[in-house]
């Protein structure tokens, strides 16, 4: 028996998507085979999809916000019956022998976890071949990388939870985050809105960090006690010193001003002992001073997603407490994901977590359908731009050791100040002149 | 009654101390009186003396690790008696009132704390003008700004307890060592060893992390249960991802590679979940990506000495537990202090704390000694060159923000490539042509 499913896939970096039909692999006796009712569309998937890491096998089938209903188990299964409400996230496979995977950090493998999609199977348990992922009528998960969903999580909001939701709740957990703590969360996106929620359940003083004044009503629906304006310095300076923990969500580059040249950024609303963990996929380059961190014992940090075991925990969290997304669902089709793709990479201005209804909409009608246009990504440009600054770094370095070995301090400081003034005031108008 | 008193003062960067009489200011109610007997040599008496910060108000006098014996107290004093042993570490006064030196962080007051050297008192319990530290026969301190020294802790080594102790003593006991903690030290001068043997108290499994193989046996004997070292790349790579926490103490600019265009730095040691806590005083700028602490959920942090309370539990454990800082006393002489910067400045090979034998040296013979010469200073220079790296910083943010509003992909690669190419193929060989 072959188990045919239809998905949709991607063939390149402009994220075109088109149906397919693929074979999934053979369940084994440790497998649950998985009727994929919905699938959340991560920021994630985004970055994978255009290539932004340049390390994308296409075709690609993204997703890893899976929910559905269990339609087979294997003889061995033990968590799961035919009819239960099943789950899967961000990897399917790790070897589950290490102290990490034994201490339940299957992400931290050390040898390699097998990413849902884009991943290469290493350890026998997610088939053969590229791993594609729940943008697709049918998954085949070993248990133990499937989370049990209670019935009284709404399938529809229960796949973001898997990513999303643990990959807030783990840094609270891990920074233990209770009554008490004064927690941001900086962008109100599909992260940041179950981030919010999160603190919240959790006990904390919430302040949502936000780009867009408009989303204010949003942040206070989902519980935040205040907003800070990232966009504007005064907000930023009136909540000076006032957070013990920021999760920060933004997806696309931003600096948030760790060098004693450049004060007045973000990184101000920490309180002494503060904590500042970034989850964005980004290639972000900062200019950090040991000293500025100093002056007030602050940390820079990141996280990501969660164990197994944390993620079973925070979906047990979220029913319990009544935590759920805010999400938009919508038709699982090329158009849609278009529609999607553009939103996303646009900054996510609605904040919902949009999630493709696989189970209605995902089916042999979708063939039928006209090629889906081309979504618009404005920020899929910058990746080149990326490299370049970080060949600029490369030169940086070498130019800075070369400073610091043979440069009296007069030739240094006098050199660098007319550079610092090239760029400040010559290369600005010369481009502009050559622009037109 | 005017409280005159022998100080070793330096009028200038270069470092070259000279004895000089002053007056303390006349001690108040709160206040005890000390007669000096130690000061430890700290490497900050460094960094401020040569002006590394280009805040010093000349002329200055070190000195922030003092022990002494209580000469006189003041009428509502309780904390102490004529004869005890006592001891100052780097500050003398903070608002105490604030949040922060409410709960025993004076040294994060809200106000400002005033430093026990070259400080400006502002809260009335520090005396007038610019403050004079512990290269002096005599202090007047406030007895909620003195810590009390247990007779069993032998005076000429209970100094360094008050900055080097509670300094690697506050990142130990904050993230949360005790048996099973994998610690690393970097660098073992004067924090160096004492945070070693701090560890090991505290249960830990420590490495020590120098340049020099020379300190091996040093190393061994403070308690390290293995070294790496940091100029082999090889000894790096063997320890990679073995420690939870690494408490750096090198008091010179040192890049640890957090960034993917630079791999197999010192931050590979770090363990999932690991920190980097940075001690040095020093203008360092390292290019940070996130994405490379998101790889193994890395943190970097920095600390700052440690609140009068947290500074009296640190001197009472080791009390308790015999944890006495390597030293080696040399006389308070203008000619001895020079030889001891020029040691510090040099990279403390000895990896002592060099203490100063105030009570039997520092006294009128003093004023019949010849001038000092000055210390050979071999990074003094350096602050031009590390200005000059700021300056570039600021210039290369400009050029980045261009480059991601401006440039297409393809045309911002081209370009960075040629500056990188530039970089290390150009300029080093025209530089040694102009040097000739
Ligand atoms: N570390 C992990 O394990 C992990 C797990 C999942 C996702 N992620 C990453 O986390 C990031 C967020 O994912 P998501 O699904 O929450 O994305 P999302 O729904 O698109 O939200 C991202 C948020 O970033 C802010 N933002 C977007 N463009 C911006 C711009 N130009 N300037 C400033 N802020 C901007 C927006 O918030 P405001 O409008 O409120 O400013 C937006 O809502 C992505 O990079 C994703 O890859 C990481
Ligand atoms: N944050 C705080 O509150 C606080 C408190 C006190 C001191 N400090 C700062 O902490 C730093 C250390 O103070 P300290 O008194 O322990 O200084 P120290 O006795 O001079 O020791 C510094 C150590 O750094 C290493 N080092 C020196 N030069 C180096 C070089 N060129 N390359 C690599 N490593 C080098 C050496 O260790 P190896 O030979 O083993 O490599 C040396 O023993 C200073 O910057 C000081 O200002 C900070
Ligand atoms: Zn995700
Ligand atoms: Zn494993
Ligand atoms: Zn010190
Ligand atoms: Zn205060």
């Amino acid at each position: 028996m072959s188990l045919e499913c239809i998905c949709l896939q991607s063939r390149s970096s402009r994220c075109v998507f088109e149906p397919v039909r693929v074979a999934r692999h053979q369940p084994g006796e440790h497998d649950v085979t998985i009727d994929v009712k919905f699938c959340g569309v991560c920021h994630s998937d985004v970055h994978v999809a255009k290539n932004d890491f340049l390390e994308t096998k296409f075709p690609v089938v993204p997703g890893h916000e899976i929910a559905g209903v269990v339609a087979a188990v294997g003889a061995r299964v033990t968590k799961f019956r035919v009819g239960d409400h099943v789950g899967v996230g961000f990897f399917v496979d790790s070897c589950l022998e290490c102290a990490p995977c034994k201490r339940g950090d299957e992400h931290f493998c050390s040898a390699t976890f097998t990413p849902t999609f884009n991943g290469k199977p290493a350890h026998g348990r997610a088939g053969a071949g590229v791993t594609k992922g729940g943008y697709s009528t049918a998954m085949v998960v070993d248990e133990r990388f499937a989370i049990a969903l209670p019935k009284a999580l709404p399938l529809e909001r229960a796949g973001p939870l898997l990513c999303a939701g643990v990959t807030m709740y783990a840094p609270l957990v891990k920074w233990r985050v209770g009554p008490g703590s004064r927690v941001g969360i900086n962008g109100l996106g599909g992260l940041g809105t179950i981030g919010v929620k999160l603190a919240k359940a959790l006990g904390a003083h919430v302040t949502v960090i936000t780009r867009s004044a408009r989303k204010e009503r949003q942040a206070r629906a989902a519980g935040a006690d205040a907003i800070v304006l990232s966009s504007d310095a005064a907000s930023i300076k009136a909540a000076a010193r006032s957070l013990d923990l920021v999760v920060d969500t933004v997806s696309v580059r931003h600096d948030l001003k760790v060098s004693a040249l450049a004060p007045g950024g973000l990184i101000d609303l920490l309180a002494v002992d503060g904590v500042w963990c970034y989850c964005g996929l980004i290639l972000d380059m900062l200019d950090v001073q040991p000293v500025r961190l100093l002056q007030h014992q602050l940390s820079l940090t990141a996280t990501q997603i969660g164990g197994i075991a944390l993620t079973q925990r925070c979906v047990d969290f979220c029913a319990k407490h009544a935590i759920l997304p805010e999400v938009e669902v919508v038709e699982a089709t090329p158009a849609q994901l278009s529609a999607v793709y553009e939103k996303l990479d646009g900054g996510n201005d609605a904040g919902v977590r949009y999630v493709l209804d696989i189970g209605n909409t995902l089916n042999a009608s979708v063939f039928e359908q006209p090629r889906a246009r081309a979504p618009k990504l404005v920020s899929g440009w910058r990746v080149g731009a990326q490299i370049a600054l970080i060949l600029n770094r490369a030169a940086l370095a070498r130019i800075e050791e070369f400073v610091l070995e043979h440069t009296a301090a007069i030739a240094g400081g006098v050199g660098a100040a007319l550079f610092a003034a090239v760029a400040a005031f010559v290369i600005p108008p010369l481009a502009s002149r050559i622009r037109g």
